[in-house]
């Protein structure tokens, strides 16, 4: 057992504070894991503020975590003191179900181990997150991250960067689709880079003006102001697949109408009730879809972090220091921040 | 140009009363066809009624139509006077788009001809439907009887069958595939001895005890009784796709979570807003999939005809005389039909 400095929620209405976490010493199978980087997710906040019914207090949250190998168990063979390694939203899943064996864990039949606020499979301990100096996770949920890819703003791959490149995968997006993307936070910025490398011509969909230029520098083709009814019906029937990352509710039979026939609507960042409610009528007489996707698998997140190195695909961040999480929260509830925070670990260490 | 003898709606606040109507000359590539039964659709009913504010009237309603070939067009080559054949929800469309040219016509990016309310694309004239003598269609829209199916009760395989059919065949139902069908009306019944003819293991899901026994005999392996919610736990995760054949507003939230991750819910019969509202959560967290389906295209109602007849599959109707359509209306309202009335044409020329 070791101790990590870290950062906590305690309750729903207190900002972060520190605290000292124990971390498990390794298994056979487990990786120990120094943290350069943590990306700070807007999940990260509605766990610590209690907002799904679902936290224990107190919680270190954080999913994009980058690090670097400290030490491994005996068992592992992937992995030596020294490499740099990712660790996304998931630390364990059952390993046996069809969704396991399939490669798509965060399906698993059994229920995935989220990187912080779950039990651990085998302690019964609550997992923590990587708002924190130091993780111990086993070896299957450990990334690597390529040569050369440019570590803090890699950091948000492992969430943001997954959860818009498996449904695009998923689905088979390709050269010759037609693409939308709703919403241009730390999502659909990405959303809009992974489609372009994929081959399709993508169409950015944003509610102001303001936001037309910024969509372009991030590769979009084209920019829908989607308040503009003259512009949504002149893309009635358009797309092939709308990307939709807005993780409020908002009416989507507009988005539908902009889909061909077999056209698909994915949904990867609203878990709340759908509503205005969708008119059955936009989905039968078009055949239309409307499907949901969670972040990826372990295989396909490095499969990510290889294409992302490839292609040169970064997310768009902001350092900050530990010590600023809460206002970066109230930053982030703000929509300001493009596009990403990302925590510089040194700054934990500093003030230790 | 002919006249023929049809029962027509008149007002919406109206019952449907006889009319005698004009039936084209039949063009070069035309088959005209004396109607020997139509099977009586809900969509009908609502047409008549003008429940989606589409409807001019007077209106002959009907698109369940098989008939006898009197004569054809000197281009036609398929048919010849004396054949027995079918016609559909459809009487035309562009036959040049991506979806004509694909054969979903159900999709004609310019919109298909319906066959009762449409404008004719050659004259404008508005269609007239089954409820009728005769009518004269376009041979690309004619479908061949096979031989030795039962004419009555084939009659409502060209919606009620095509319309469960075509999603099925469309997502690759397939033996090992276990399918939920939800409602057992016209659709619904059909769905359940289509879903079975292709191999599936299928659930059928009612509201009452009642139909337990009732969807057994058509061939269901299993029942769920929809309101008892142990039994609806009991079925979590469990299938792969959902037939959901109820036009009226219902929560599918219940129904979503009874498919496994990557699961498909079908909607083929609510054209309202779907409300209560889908969770998001409930696609997001397993991948699933909302969908809707329209009836089918031509070439795959011929293939449905002839799957049916191989495999002995018809619809349970009702037969009525055309004077007992407005009673039958009635009875549709409260789902007192056991699936399908089929109007026997006899009865309007017997009158005539």
């Amino acid at each position: 057992m070791s101790q990590a400095n870290a950062y906590a929620a305690h309750a729903d209405d207190k900002p972060l504070e520190p605290l000292t976490i124990d971390r498990r010493s390794p298994r056979p199978d487990d990786v120990a894991i120094e943290i350069l980087y943590c990306g700070v997710c807007h999940s990260d906040l509605h766990f610590a503020k209690n907002d799904w019914g679902l936290t224990r207090y107190p919680v270190v949250p954080g999913h994009e975590i980058v690090g670097r190998v400290t030490s491994v168990g005996d068992d592992v063979t992937r992995f030596k003191a020294g490499d740099v390694v990712g660790v996304g939203c998931m630390v364990d899943s059952c390993r046996t179900c069809s969704a396991c064996q399939d490669d798509v864990e965060q399906y698993c039949l059994n229920g995935f181990t989220m990187t912080y606020g779950s039990d651990d499979r085998q302690d019964g301990t609550m997992t923590q997150g990587g708002y924190a100096e130091s993780i111990v996770v086993s070896e299957h949920f450990v990334l690597t991250m390529p040569e050369g890819i440019d570590l803090p703003s890699a950091a948000p791959i492992l969430c943001a960067g997954i959860t818009t490149y498996s449904p695009l995968r998923h689905y088979g997006v390709k050269k010759g689709h037609k693409v939308g993307v709703i919403g241009m936070g730390g999502l659909g910025h990405m959303g809009v880079k992974l489609a372009k490398a994929l081959g399709a011509e993508v169409t950015v969909f944003t509610r102001s003006d303001a936001k037309v230029e910024e969509a372009k520098r991030h590769g979009a083709d084209h920019v829908v102001v989607s308040t503009d009814e003259a512009q949504m019906k002149a893309v009635a029937e358009t797309y092939d697949f709308m990307l939709d990352t807005v993780p409020v509710q908002h009416d989507i039979n507009p988005y539908l109408a902009t889909l061909k026939y077999d056209g698909t609507h994915i949904m990867v960042g609203l878990m709340d009730p759908i509503e205005p409610a969708v008119q059955g009528a936009n989905l039968i007489f078009k055949r239309r879809v409307l499907a949901g996707s969670l972040i990826g698998g372990i295989a396909e997140t490095q499969e990510l972090l290889d294409f992302c190195a490839e292609h040169n695909i970064t997310c768009d961040v902001e350092m900050i220091d530990m010590q600023n999480i809460n206002e970066a929260f109230e930053r982030m509830k703000k929509g300001d921040v493009h596009y990403r925070f990302v925590i510089d670990m040194k700054s934990l260490k500093n003030a230790a």
